[in-house]
């Protein structure tokens, strides 16, 4: 008869008997004054140890169980010799005592033992672990409820010194229902299994070891599920020693046993040990030998070519309706609320600068409202419809620049800007269709690690410059060698125009009339402000009128602490400090609580620090046109026709920068479960060139930085795991309310002026610092840049790095970083608006790293490119079979050594 | 025949042979391209194990060996089967081959296979292994070289597969001498042990890790001192048994095999090992059950009570006098420089701030001149002549306020201050040597943790405040609220007094001699400077006359920048980049780097910021007054006897704060080696006191804070040690070199005020707010604090939380924390000036502590005191014998758990 195995939480209780004397307990307490206490006695394991530290008042940290060998064959020979009984009935100690577990003869006096311990176990040690802690607090057994698994069951070990026995009395039970036994443990989770140890005195610490030793093989999956099936002694002993077999050894003299193991990142599952692998090569730890590659670079079915006329897009339609529902319904969460802010910010900054460059580009026919618009339009169709709501779409660099030289050309050409636009756009749109269709986003596959790192370390590098660069471009020069004695000869005055030299006496007059005083005037300068001097002509003159006080340094400050102290917030979440809830909400509110804080201390002290500025009435930046641009009727039919050309740029462009940004937020570390949508994505986007061009608002495209943002604002953590059992990365909040919400807060940005002007701007070059160097951590390729400035011995134990020589590994990075200044050299020329299209470069670099490097090193520097891949397997299954060897070569000159 | 134990250095080399065929040797070699190479084989131990990574480049990061238990086993019944031979005599491999290490019927083929074994082993490998990183470096092999104990031997352990044998052919081979054998080791380390593990195919991985096994046991102390002595096969078995029960033990569910597990800080030596105090507690790792409580307070015989005339003074000159040589070319280190630069910058400013405070307070008969002088005289000889020449003696607070009352009384009384301020330092002296003679700072053994770390901790929050204070001091405020449009409004002009108010027409004359161009003035403002125009009787009238643009906000960065780059490049030291010379380098010199970038920033911006500025001539600051004080003829002479009152004030404070000073210095964490002088410094304190009463100098006492970084600055840690192996700390530089030249610098400063003036004030109020800030760090108070905030379960393991129930320490914490905060309060009123006195009153809650914690308690978070010490003794002894037993408890609402 054997049960179902639960997952199991063990629970270890030592008593003393007095000497002598009437028989009584005596507990862990550690209220002798002026003594040593004993050792504490109270342990208990969901899946690490945790102890009653000696006060008797708190849990250790969970920590790895360190065990003697010793104490593990005690125990085997315990089991050997110990009244193993299984399946027995019963349903509180009493009875389980009663039901058979004592030898006849010392039926009586252990049983009054067992019963007395019982007794007092529910009295003093849970009043002393727990209760002193907890008092006011069902809370904090409630909290340890939600640490142990939903069915879990109980491995209670008792251990104890009496004075009657000569020898100990070992006892393994295993009842046939799991029953609550009193206060037994102190959460109700009903016991299973029972160990009794009780023997004579001196030999506690042995005794405690061996109770150690079997509440943590309790706990081991393997050893547990043996117990559950057990039908002998035999069977037992056998997972005993199954469990000998696989434990691992530390050397004595290369640890000291003081120190606590802390619970390691990821443990092998059980399944894992099932199959026997870990079986005999545990020091693989220090032998490393973990023979197998990488796991293969998939980007799955999503990206397979269907050869169906709108087969991916008809996959990715019945791939992501299902998903529907769940897209809102997951956005309700409070991260949400803190990812919207913090795009939200992101998207309007960009909005602004873009919409500003834009403005300066075309004459101002797409200006700052046209960028707003169009961002709060184009964001919540995509989000709403889109395959991949997670994407942020964005003006980019290469569009803005087409824009440039598009109107420029025009202008040049006396061609209508905003009809040639519409039939770029259109074409544009329907060159995508062409592609959704074709299913032409299959060849995305063959862009491996080296090719998206690339592209979106260039990315990142390009947002961390730009931030610096504004906030270089807003700077006001300092007043360099300011001498505070001499403060009475710095002035700035406006004079007048010269009466005798301005032939047109109208600037005189204006001044005087402007100027109430203007006949009381002195000598030539008049109390106008600097912007009013310059529109009535007057001219500007002394040595403090080119600067203005502490701005260039507040406005440093403003930006170096909004990233600072993102940076440090968001790091808090690993400090030891406060509840690990706090701490997650602070971490999650980091950049949302900096803006805060240096909005306010810029509000304090009332400098003039250039502010966020939204335009507040809805109508075109140029006044004359309409929001509406009409397809014919102002440029030469043939236009209607050439416009394919530029288009075919454009629909490169989009088409590039829209999927490349789609595989790094698919990147297979974010865990992403709702499939991807590539197809759908390119459709979406197609559509909204389309109704942008008719409106005459700027073209959207992924933002590879700003997506990656989002994506890491919404990552989410398992929360309820056994004590000390690391929290792990579950995936992404995926859904499209924080998208929508971005968006539709960015077309009311319009409303929120009042509130949004008391945003400084450095403070937004801050957080666009802060979101361009965050996208740049957990990439390979950094972590590798990172490695030269490091001596081999200081370096992370990275697998590549167990599996690649180093000097290969610097010498792929070396490319990666040749290839990366090519890129930014180029970025630099009017070579800029193909940048996406260089991206094929990249790939092709790829290609020939093939020749460079062998397929073993790719494979875990890179991956495996798709022909490769099957070509590699054949080869391996050749080597396999030849078994050739290499030339042994013939070196003398080390042989000296 | 058995031969002293040598340290040991273990190499494992494993070769594969081909399948069948001609009998070839397989390096680890990786450079079969597109084959997953081959695991590696190469590793060593000279304390933890280092392998060579897959690509047969680099040595992975030292980790300690673990095995499996499997293995262990494995190895054993090797030895139990194999051929041991024991003291073989052996000057080669093939002679060792001959020498009769082969059974008969095999000795040809295995013969063959060692030698060619050999041959291949002195070319590829170490090729492959060390020649490719180190062709070019020697340098390389004697850096490990270094790693090694010198006087070490090696174990080479060879391991093998071959085609002609059906099972293991295992030796064990200890030669009668240690001997180079040709290039079995990368370095010249002569063998003394092999042990050969041959055997058929298929089970390499089961070989590998039995080659670990025995050579993680070779360098195991106990084990190898075993090998060296063993007489017999037993005895080696033996030592394997012996190991075995040593041994730690994971669980395989709860630990990765595949983690590399760093090196503990610290091992466990040989002796406790030998002593069998590790023996079968091994899991009081977890089991914790560390009885023994935390070394006792310990002030050595330094302050024992001599019961003799001048005992105390003259043990401390018996015990200083054999350092004096080494206290002088101990300082000889590159160290010495960054340590004298640190703590010159700091006392020059302490020097300036207290100069100028003392100058204010004494209407200048003590200025910064002689503040100068005196630090420089006094730290001179102390640092030649003082018991503790780490000590850094300075001006301090409480003889500050002394002064300043003392000047008040003096002038309200008509009484030569400088006179009376003779015979007070006079009669202060002669009490110091009346303490010194007496031994009477034995006292000081009473001052536990609590009364230390209080005392400390206020000084450090004294020192943070004050560099806060005067960094606000010197604070010009923002403009705030500045408008750059109305910059033509900002001005500030110089008004000529009013002719018609004026009586005296002197003034208006003034400012026209001056202004040359005074007849042109139209209106009434004048360009004179701000200084000369307040001077000159003029007003200053405007709105931008009490600002001084960027002056506030560059100075915050100044002083915020210096002290946060000083504190990262500090933390630089444990950063994984850059060799750790370098890296040790960098830390040393971190506030000189500091200094010096924020020196250079301020330079570049050429902005007004208040510089240091030393004084050039050496002259009194007060122009009435020599160089010497004269003792009689100005007061009358009963004050000459009435001065001894006050002095008794002046000689406790200096009594407290000197000793309290010294005992901190000599705190056991900071492992000084060259003894106290606590009688020797109070005599040189008190000569001191006399020699600047008659110059007219400021008096000093030792000063905490610089102290503190004086030693911080000198600290020496181990670094030839086996790779893996933390260096240890070591102690620190003692020597009397560092600190004579801060103070022979001090007194040249007058000569060095053309570099100094570069230094902003900020910068250096930096540095004190660093100096303030890391004089806390590694105190267990502040540590107790921080524990406050954290939840239990992520509070670091410090010892006494595994002892002492959270909520005492936490009571002790808050009791500390009044005691502080009313100390605190008592210090901003007008008893400051006993503010060492209040020190006593530490002392008596101290006492008053015993009747709140159970020693116990007090053992982990304080100390015992002296006489408790003993009582607890006797305590103990007492329980010992008793073994009575706490009543039992009767709580019932805890049942219902």
């Amino acid at each position: 008869m054997t049960a179902p195995q639960h997952p199991q939480y063990s629970l270890k209780w030592t008593h003393y008997s007095t000497r002598g004397g009437e028989l009584e307990w005596k507990e862990s307490a550690s209220d002798f004054k002026g003594q040593a206490s004993p050792p504490p006695f109270l342990c208990r394991w969901v899946k690490f140890e945790e102890k009653v530290e000696e006060g008797g008042e708190r849990w250790s940290k969970p920590h790895v169980s360190t065990l003697t060998l010793h104490s593990l064959f005690e125990l085997r020979t315990c089991l050997q010799t110990g009244s193993i009984l299984l399946d027995l009935e019963g349903y509180s100690l009493p009875q389980i005592v009663e039901d058979g577990l004592i030898p006849p003869d010392l039926k009586e006096k252990i049983s009054f033992v067992l019963l007395r311990k019982h007794r007092h176990q529910t009295k003093k040690p849970i009043h002393r672990s727990l209760a002193d802690l907890g008092k006011s607090s069902n809370t904090l057994k409630n909290k340890f409820m939600k640490k142990i698994p939903r069915d879990a069951e109980a491995s209670n070990v008792l251990i104890g010194e009496v004075d009657f026995l000569d020898k100990p009395f070992v006892s393994f039970v295993r009842l046939a229902q799991a029953t609550t036994l009193g206060g037994l443990t102190e959460v109700p989770v009903p016991t299973r299994f029972l160990f009794i140890l009780l023997g004579p005195h001196g030999k506690t610490k042995s005794y405690n070891e061996i109770g150690r030793a079997i509440a943590t093989l309790m706990v081991d999956d393997l050893f547990s599920d043996v117990a559950y099936k057990a039908r002998d002694r035999e069977d037992l002993i056998a997972g005993v020693d199954e469990f000998l077999d696989e434990v691992i050894v530390l050397p004595p003299g290369e640890w000291d046993p003081k120190i606590r193991i802390e619970p390691p990142k990821k443990v092998p599952s059980a399944e894992m040990r099932h199959l026997g692998q870990m079986n005999g090569s545990a020091g693989g730890a220090a032998g490393g030998e973990d023979e197998e590659l990488p796991a293969p670079h998939e980007l799955g079915e999503e990206l397979k070519f269907t050869g169906r006329f709108c087969g991916g897009l008809w996959l990715d339609i019945k791939r992501k309706i299902p998903w529907f529902c769940s897209d809102i319904y997951d956005g309700f969460h409070i991260q949400s609320i803190s990812a919207v802010l913090f795009i939200y910010l992101g998207c309007i900054t960009n909005a602004i600068t873009f919409g500003g460059l834009l403005g300066d580009a075309t004459d101002n026919y797409q200006g700052v409202m046209e960028s707003f618009l169009g961002t709060a339009l184009a964001g919540t169709v995509f989000c709403m419809f889109g395959g991949q709501p997670l994407i942020i779409l964005s003006s980019t660099g290469p569009i803005l620049i087409f824009e440039k030289l598009l109107y420029q050309f025009s202008k040049d050409n006396e061609i209508d800007y905003m009809e040639l636009r519409l039939w770029i756009g259109l074409h544009s749109c329907l060159q995508c269709f062409v592609l959704v269709v074709s299913d032409a986003s299959y060849i995305i596959k063959y862009m491996t690690r080296f090719t998206e790192e690339g592209f979106s370390s260039l990315i990142s590098f390009i947002f961390v410059s730009d931030a610096i660069k504004k906030m270089v471009g807003h700077y006001y020069p300092i007043n360099r060698g300011f001498k505070p004695d001499y403060i009475t000869a710095y002035k700035c005055e406006c004079i007048a125009p010269d009466q005798g030299e301005t032939s047109n006496s109208l600037s005189l007059y204006m001044f005087c009339f402007v100027m109430t005083e203007c006949d009381h005037v002195h000598n030539s300068h008049l109390h106008l402000s600097k912007k009013d001097c310059v529109k009535y002509g007057g001219s500007l003159l002394g040595n403090s009128c080119k600067y203005v006080p502490d701005l260039a340094l507040m406005s440093f400050i403003l930006f170096f602490g909004t990233y600072s102290m993102t940076v440090s917030l968001k790091k808090f979440k690993f400090s030891r400090y406060f509840p690990t809830k706090l701490r997650t909400l602070i971490s999650d509110f980091a950049i949302v609580i900096s803006i805060l804080v240096f909005c306010g201390l810029d509000f304090l002290l009332e400098l003039d620090i250039p502010k966020l500025h939204v335009p507040t009435e809805i109508k075109p930046t140029r006044p004359d046109r309409g929001w509406l641009v009409m397809p014919f009727g102002k440029n030469s039919w043939w236009w209607y026709l050439a416009s394919s050309v530029p288009a075919l740029l454009v629909t490169i462009l989009i088409f590039m920068d829209q999927q490349i940004s789609a595989v790094i937020v698919n990147r297979k570390e974010n865990k992403l479960k709702k499939g991807c949508g590539y197809h759908l994505d390119l459709f979406w986007v197609g559509v909204l060139m389309a109704a942008c061009s008719f409106m005459g608002l700027p073209w959207y495209v992924a933002a590879t930085v700003i997506s990656i943002a989002h994506i890491d604002s919404l990552k989410m953590e398992s929360e309820c795991s056994a004590p000390g059992e690391q929290p792990q990365f579950l995936g992404v909040r995926e859904q499209r309310l924080t998208g929508i919400l971005v968006f539709v807060l960015t077309g009311l940005s319009i409303f929120l002026a009042p509130v949004l002007q008391y945003i400084p701007m450095p403070v937004l070059y801050g957080v666009f610092l802060y979101m361009g160097v965050a996208s740049l951590s957990g990439i390979q390729f950094w972590e590798r840049i990172k490695l030269y400035l490091m001596p081999p011995k200081h370096q992370p134990d990275f697998s590549f790095l167990r599996h690649v020589p180093l000097r290969r590994v610097h010498l792929f990075t070396l490319v990666q970083i040749i290839c990366l200044a090519v890129l930014w050299i180029l970025k630099s020329t009017f070579l800029a608006i193909i940048f996406p299209v260089m991206i094929l470069g990249l790939m092709v670099v790829r290609k020939l790293l093939d020749l460079m490097f062998s397929q073993h090193d790719l494979a875990w520097l890179d991956d495996i490119l798709p022909d490769k891949d099957k070509k590699k397997k054949e080869d391996e299954k050749k080597k396999k079979r030849e078994k050739k060897v290499a030339e042994p070569e013939s070196d003398e000159e080390v042989r000296e050594n």
